[in-house]
């Protein structure tokens, strides 16, 4: 696992996002415009090559490989680049996550049409990839980080439409570093899928508790 | 299950794609950019109002909702928007997908930063959905198209690096509408995935055979 700390201070990161989370959101504008319009050739061949500027342009100056989970200094994880939480990243829808007071991680979503399996409906596997995060959010409270997925077992119930959903994740239980979770997603009339999975926390990664600790000492000291 | 035929000629839709699916791939590498791009405030100001541009050139003229699955004339599904394997959305690698004559579906896709879960590693409900994808492909090679998913049961064995992967899936069996299937995700060293699933065909949809044989009569029927 992966453990860098960015150079960067809380103050830059805000600035940063507040720059950069408005440019994914329209990108996510854009994926959803491209999978919906109707205009002619023409159009899109003057579509692409203004967007093949743009591309050129963000990478005049560019990280290589891919974004990574670097740490703030004082130990919160910026998972910017994540496919379902990415602040960054346009394929996540973001999933916002609240964690609530029983302990429960939840979220609202609104899903388009990127998002799409059959005909106005949400991909079973858009499904599955949202709930993986709300689960390993869940966990994350106990533990401090998201976790890997050891498995995920699925029970599609009936089709998921489009359009706005709630979802909820809880853990039940846990062993050692195995965690015991459940998630499902509700529509306006209930659950359309639930979601069972053991995450595995990271052998090598400061627990919950310690974290707690170093963060408070953190929030102390001087950037 | 909407079962919408398109007006369009197999040469219009041909038409289409040659210029929808080079600017869907820009869509994608503009995606990876935002994720890695250093650039500055100012730059990524200007980004954003050039992708601004193009989104209102683009809903000049658009389908109202999601794109859904219109079927070809000669009854071939048109799953442009679909999340994993659409050739019009850019949350979708795309997954490319080959029938086997041993009637598996395989598939090899190389995945960037806008996969990534854990640093590094593709996110396990990216997993998730590309084999959700492929197990429907291998059941719609005998039921004559993809099938909703019934249950997923995903076993992630080791960490699945970013980068070039192999993916595989087959039905073991099917009882009814039910199909039996299995699937596995390799990367160079082996399988870092597994999935079994329960997927269900549609109900009010024909059986592959009378999809065959409908084929082949409109085959011969002109435009």
């Amino acid at each position: 696992m992966d453990f860098r700390l960015t150079d960067m201070t809380d103050e830059e990161i805000a600035q940063d996002l507040s720059v950069v989370e408005p440019l994914t959101d329209s990108v996510r504008d854009l994926i959803d415009a491209v999978i919906r319009t109707e205009v002619d050739a023409e159009h899109l061949i003057a579509a692409r090559e203004q967007i093949e500027a743009v591309v050129a342009s963000l990478r005049a100056e560019q990280k290589p490989g891919s974004y990574g989970v670097p740490f703030t200094k004082k130990l919160h994880g910026m998972p910017y680049g994540n496919a379902a939480v990415g602040k960054r990243n346009a394929i996540a829808p973001p999933l916002e996550i609240e964690h609530q007071a029983d302990g429960s991680a939840t979220s609202k979503v609104v899903l388009g049409a990127a998002y799409e399996g059959p005909a106005g409906l949400v991909h079973g596997g858009i499904s599955a990839m949202l709930l993986d995060q709300l689960l390993g959010e869940a966990v994350s409270r106990q533990h401090g980080i998201p976790c890997f997925t050891g498995t995920l077992t699925m029970t599609y119930l009936r089709p998921t439409p489009l359009g706005a959903l709630r979802l909820r994740a809880e853990t039940t239980g846990n062993s050692g570093r195995k965690y015991f979770v459940r998630a499902e997603i509700c529509d306006a009339d209930g659950p359309t899928v639930t979601a069972e999975a053991i995450m595995v926390a990271p052998a090598n990664f400061p627990r919950h508790e310690e974290l707690q600790r170093l963060r408070a000492q953190l929030a102390e000291a001087p950037e």
